[in-house]
């Protein structure tokens, strides 16, 4: 049984809490937060007392980025493992009175969105072969997708994210913008955003690639370019086109 | 029974073909090439030759965009429903000659995948409402969503389609080439990507947005552009950085 603080009630804090209890490997056996009232939900032993945190084999802080650093110093013991899950800070952020580790679930977690952990990698990184060890054991506990990834790769990889994340969420929103424009139901889109995301799994992005930039239909792009009032749109769809075009060795637009 | 002829042998067609033959109500009676050794693989009437075209309800041209136009003022017939399968040209462009309509599934066809049609959109367009309905019950029979759509919203939703799909992937092959570049195994990505795309089904994308640019943590997107070696990928990320904190009415970069 791998005894678990958990620092935070935030989105991430919950889902791992929720999580945890399902495995039969984990004992979550407290809970803190700067304010008690924010873990009503949470059914565990809580506090907003850092001198009561109770013994634990990994303390997992589950707080904003910026208060990571300030969080690992006010801990009032030490040289216990304590990991903190944030996709962009190294793991040199936390203080040095304690063993540090990462443990850094690769997923964008809404609140009120049931998450399968099962299929969420999480990134595991210690400073000992028995940290490293233990924080694979825990993670394994969740999750079928357990990765070591140093703190340089994190940050790539966090930034990867962003791109695949983030900007393709954007890129749906401006595809929500034209249909209703339109009058046309953005649901008609559902079916191609899935079978982009699937392809995905059997095909490189280079090979999955189509559409006007990619065979260089001038034609295409310029209707296009002329059917976008809105310049901030034009603007996108210039450099992703001239980009794929760079990509696949095309001239510029 | 509906007889449907098909002109062309890409990759639409193929899809197309394997589609109607699954279903009681619609009979490929013939499929038109203008090598005939491209259909050798179609198990049904062949020909490369125009004046042999056999009698059906629907003839579907499925050829490039460039070749549409011209193949259908080739035709030897008069008065019949022709329609073509393009998201991006006008039922127009179609010779006068026949009745006109158009049939458009929305997906991105790759040769070897096969393709499950009952989830694509097919949109559907005609000139009178016998025509319309027979599109109707033409598209009815393989796919579970039919819409009609007339030409200029047709245009956009390809528009949109170009943003939803082609930059998406483009999104896809740059988190995949960070990853390369650190060494990271991209199916790391896998399932933020699927996630991502799974969110769109039950949340507006404006509400799906998450990341360092939608909370305008200005840190991290610095040290994202330090991270950023490569000039294209910059711009990209600048780009699209202030174009979501713009939708979210955040200040500029």
């Amino acid at each position: 049984m791998i005894k678990v603080v958990l620092f935070g009630s935030g989105n991430l804090a919950t889902h791992l809490f929720r999580s945890f209890k399902k495995s039969s490997n984990v004992d979550v056996v407290q809970m803190y937060a700067r304010k008690i009232a924010s873990l009503s939900n949470f059914d565990v032993h809580r506090t907003d007392n850092l001198e009561l945190i109770e013994n634990a084999d990994v303390y997992i802080i589950c707080v904003s980025d910026d208060a990571i650093s300030n969080l690992s110093g006010q801990l009032k013991f030490q040289n216990k493992l304590v990991v903190h899950t944030s996709g962009s800070l190294s793991v040199e952020k936390l203080n040095n009175k304690n063993r540090k580790g990462v443990f850094y679930p690769l997923q964008s977690f809404s609140k009120n969105k049931e998450v399968n952990f099962l299929t969420v990698p999480v990134c595991v990184e210690a400073q000992n072969e028995e940290d490293l060890k233990l924080l694979k054991q825990l993670a394994g506990s969740i999750s079928e997708n357990v990765y070591e990834i140093n703190s340089d790769q994190r940050k790539s990889l966090h930034l990867a994210a962003v791109f695949v994340n983030n900007f393709v969420n954007h890129m749906y929103k401006i595809g929500n913008d034209i249909c209703s424009e339109n009058k046309i139901p953005f649901r008609i889109l559902d079916s191609i955003i899935k079978e982009t995301a699937k392809k995905i799994t059997n095909l490189a992005p280079e090979e999955a690639q189509t559409g006007p930039a990619r065979r260089n239909d001038k034609q295409t792009i310029k209707r296009h370019l002329s059917q976008l009032k809105n310049k901030n749109q034009k603007k996108i769809y210039k450099i992703l086109t001239k980009s794929i075009q760079k990509t696949y060795g095309r001239k510029e637009l």
